[in-house]
C-alpha cells in the first residue's frame, strides 16, 4: 500500500490499528470457503480496525474520495467467500468493538458487529435470557452474521437472523451513520431499509452495531435421533412433525455412514446404529413437564411413521457430543471438499432433491453426500473431490443440481448466501429486471462502488 | 375521466370490470381513517378490476405510458389514508384475485393479493393449520396485509406479517411480473426485494400473490383478564411473562372504564370489574395439558405481580365475546376520534409513555384514551374530539406525543403505517440520509411516480 494512505489511516484511528506487515495480515486474506474454490487474496491490503461507528465513517469518506475498496470482515467463518479482498484495499475488521449489553427488561441485546457468536450466547445466558441461533461457528461476528442473514440448525423454532434483528446502527460508503429500528419490536416508517440491509453481504453499510431479540431460556431440553430404514420415511415425517403442532429447536436430517465417520474422527461414537437414514431432533421446552408432552407426542408420531427404536439424549453431556458430531460433519469432509451447496426447497420436495443428488452421483461416479436443516427445507449437498475432475466438470454438475433445484420451487442458497462464489449463477434464479433492480439499489447507496466492491451482484 | 382511456382499460379487462359511475365507486374512495384525517378522495377515478398479474401489468404499462397515477386497493381497512385514490386516476382493485390454496405438506397457503384474512383464516382451519395473525377488520385483503406489514393482537408468538410471508408475486409500475421467494423457508439470494416490498404501501409495487406460512392448529387456549390496582403493577408485569417462559398468542393492555363502555355499547359485559388497569392474555398451546402448565405458570406470576384475582375464560364463547369487546374499541370510540395513534416503544418503558400521554391530557383538557398490543410496546393513543379545539392544536400535541415517544426510543407508528397521513412527521423520525435513500428507491421502481404517487414518502 502506498505510505501516504498507511499515514492517513493511522491518523484516523491510530497507528496501532493499521496493520499491513505480510506475516501480520496473513489471517485477514481468507473465510472458511473449501480451498478448491476459494477466491485469492490480493495481498496488497491494509487491515483497519476501527473502535467505534465514528472511525468506521472517516475510514469510509477517505476510501469513497479517493475509491479505494473496502472489504468489511467480522470472524472470517462464511462460506461463499463474502469477505475475501480479492483486490487491493482495505480490509475493515470490527473485531475491536465488541462489547454487548443486555436489557432483561426489554429481552433485547445491543451489540457492537465485532462481538462473537460466542459473546452473545454467553451474554444473554449470564442474563438468564437465551439466543437460541446457532449458526455453526461460535466465532462468526455478530454484522457477519447479520450482513449473512445466518440460519444453521436451531433456526426452526425462532428463525433465522433476520428474524431477531431489531435495529441496526449502519455506516454507508459516503460516511453517514443512520440508526434503523432499536429496541422496538414494531416499526413500519417507510421503506424497510434495515430488512434490505440484512443479507446485503457487506456491499452496502457497514452495521456496526444491532439490537437482537432474546428469548427466554428453556428449561428442559432433549436431543432425540429416529433412524428409518428407508430415506422416504425420515423425509416424509417431517412435515408430520409441524402438522402434529411440535416445534422443535431443531430438525437435522443425517446419514449413517457420515455421522459415524465424523464420530470416528472425533473420538466420539454416533449413539444411533440401527438405521440408515436418520433424523436429529432438538427439543427446548420451558420446563420439564412440557417437554415430557412433547416428547411423548414425537414419540407416539415416530412409531405411525414407520421408524425404529429412537434414541433420546437428555444428559447436557449426551446432547452435545450429538450436536458436535452433527456440527463437525462440514469439517471433516472439507479436505476432501470441493464444493458444499446449499440449496433450499420446500420441505415437502427434499425427498425428490436427494433422489436427483443419489442419480447424478451414479450417473458421473462422483460422491455427493447429503444432509441439512430438514425442517427448513436447507439440504447441504456436498461435491466432494474426484480423481480427474475439472473445475468445468464440477460446475457442470452444480448447474444441473441448481436447475433441478429451481424446477421444485427451490433457491440455490438458504443461508450462505451469494458472495463470490455464486454470482456467476444468479442469472440462473433471478429474472433480469429482479438483478437490474439490485444493481441500482447498489448504486444509491455506493455511488463509488468501494463497498466489496466485486460480491453478490454478477 | 377521459372516455378513450376506459375504453382502453375495457379492451384489457372487459367492459364489465372497468367502473366509472358515481355510485359504482363510491365504495372506493375511503378507508377506515377516522375522518376528520381522512384525506379528501378525487371523483374523477376510474375502479378497474384485473383478474390476474397479466392484466394487472398491461394496466400498469398503460398508466406508466400515459403517467396515470394508480391507487392499489385492497379491503380498505387501512387507518392511514394509503388506499385513498387523491387525485384524478386509476383504483386498482385486486378483488377478483381472491383464491387460496393450502398445500399441508409444506404448511403453506398460496393465496392472491384479493383473498381476505377472513378467507385465510378459514382456508387454514379446513386445513388443520392455523393463521394466527389477527390484525382486526377480517375485511382486510392479503396485498394489504403484506403492503402495510400488518400486526395486530395476536403477532406476540408468531410474529407480525413480515414474518409469515415467504414469497411473494409483484408487477413493478414498469410492466414486469417478478417472482422472489416462494415456499421456501430460507432464501439468501442478493438484495432481498421481498422485505424491502413488504410495508411499502403500495408504492413500489402491486403485489398479486404471496406463499404464506402457516402455523399448526393449537388444541386448546384460555383468554385470562388480570386486573391490577396500578397502571405500574399492569405494564410492569409484562416483561416478567416472557423472562418466565411464557409466551402467549397476546397481550393487551386496556382500562376498565373504557372496555365496559365499549361492551355495553356491544350488548355484553366485560367479565373484570376488579380494578382499573388490566392485561388481556390470550394463551394458546398444543394440547390441554400444556395449556394447564402455561396457565398455572402465568396464574404464579400474576400473584408475584400484585394483580387481583384473575379472570379465566375457557369456554369458546367467553373468550370471543372478550376479544369481540377488545376488538371494538376503534369503532366504539371513531365517532368522538380525532386520531388514533400507532406509538411503539421498547415494552418496558410503556408506563413512561402512558405517564406522559396522562400528564398532557391534564395539561390541556383533551381526552386521550390509551390501550393496544402491550407484548408488543405498540401502544394506541386515541385523540378524541374536544370544544374549541383546531386542527392546529391537535397537530401541537401529536408532535409533543411523537417527540417523547423518540425519546423513549421508540418510533411514531408501528403497524398501522404512514401512509397519507403521517407523511408530514417523516422528518422528525428518520435522517436526511435515510428519507434520499428511500426517495432514490421509489425512483428506481416507479420511474414517473404512478403507483400511489403522494403516499408514505413526504
Amino acid at each position: 500500500m502506498e505510505k501516504e494512505l498507511l499515514r492517513e489511516l493511522e491518523s484516523l484511528v491510530g497507528s496501532e490499528w493499521v496493520v499491513s506487515a505480510k506475516e501480520a495480515i496473513e489471517g485477514y486474506l481468507y473465510d472458511e470457503t473449501p480451498p478448491p474454490l476459494r477466491p485469492k487474496a490480493s495481498e496488497n491490503v491494509v487491515v483497519v480496525k476501527p473502535r467505534n461507528a465514528e472511525e468506521v465513517s472517516k475510514i469510509l469518506i477517505l476510501a469513497n474520495k479517493r475509491r479505494i475498496p473496502i472489504f468489511p470482515r467480522g470472524g472470517g467463518t462464511g462460506l461463499a467467500g463474502a469477505c475475501i479482498p480479492t483486490m487491493s484495499g482495505i480490509v475493515l475488521s470490527l473485531e475491536r468493538m465488541n462489547s454487548i449489553t443486555v436489557d432483561s427488561e426489554n429481552l433485547m441485546a445491543e451489540a457492537e458487529a465485532g462481538a462473537t457468536l460466542k459473546d452473545l450466547i454467553e451474554a444473554a445466558d449470564k442474563a438468564g435470557l437465551s439466543f437460541p441461533l446457532h449458526p455453526g461457528d461460535e466465532g462468526a461476528q455478530i454484522g457477519g452474521l447479520i450482513a449473512c442473514n445466518a440460519g444453521g440448525a436451531r433456526a426452526v423454532k425462532t428463525g433465522i437472523m433476520r428474524n431477531c434483528v431489531k435495529g441496526l446502527e449502519v455506516v454507508l460508503p459516503t460516511g453517514e451513520i443512520l440508526r434503523l429500528g432499536g429496541k422496538i419490536l414494531k416499526n413500519n416508517v417507510g421503506y424497510d431499509l434495515m430488512h434490505l440491509l440484512i443479507g446485503s453481504e457487506g456491499t452496502l453499510a457497514i452495521i456496526t452495531k444491532a439490537w437482537i431479540k432474546l428469548q427466554p431460556r428453556d428449561a428442559a431440553s432433549a436431543t432425540i435421533v429416529i433412524p428409518f430404514e428407508k430415506r422416504e420415511q425420515a423425509l416424509g415425517m417431517v412435515p408430520k412433525i409441524f402438522q402434529e403442532g411440535i416445534i422443535p429447536l431443531a430438525v437435522e436430517y443425517v446419514e449413517r455412514n457420515l455421522v459415524e465417520k465424523v464420530g470416528k474422527s472425533l473420538g466420539l461414537k454416533w449413539p444411533c446404529t440401527s438405521a440408515e437414514y436418520q433424523l436429529m431432533i432438538i427439543l427446548s421446552e420451558p420446563s420439564e413437564d412440557a417437554l415430557l408432552g412433547v416428547l411423548e407426542k414425537l414419540l407416539g408420531l415416530c412409531e405411525k411413521s414407520g421408524a425404529l427404536e429412537p434414541i433420546v439424549a437428555e444428559t447436557r453431556k449426551e446432547q452435545d457430543e450429538i450436536l458436535k458430531i452433527r456440527s463437525e460433519i462440514y469439517s471433516t469432509l472439507k479436505p476432501d471438499m470441493v464444493d458444499i451447496l446449499d440449496t433450499t426447497v420446500p420441505p415437502a420436495r427434499m425427498i425428490e432433491l436427494i433422489r436427483i443428488v443419489n442419480e447424478l452421483e451414479k450417473k458421473h461416479g462422483v460422491y455427493m453426500p447429503v444432509y441439512g436443516h430438514a425442517g427448513d427445507g436447507n439440504l447441504h449437498v456436498h461435491l466432494m473431490k474426484w480423481d480427474g475432475w475439472t473445475d468445468e466438470r464440477y460446475d457442470e454438475l452444480r448447474r444441473m443440481i441448481y436447475e433441478k433445484t429451481l424446477e421444485l420451487g427451490g433457491t440455490i442458497t438458504g443461508e450462505h448466501g451469494i458472495g463470490y462464489l455464486r454470482k456467476k449463477y444468479m442469472e440462473e434464479v433471478l429474472e433480469g429486471k429482479a438483478i437490474e433492480l439490485m444493481k441500482a439499489i447498489k448504486r444509491i447507496f455506493d455511488p463509488n462502488n468501494i463497498l466489496n466492491p466485486d460480491k453478490v451482484l454478477p
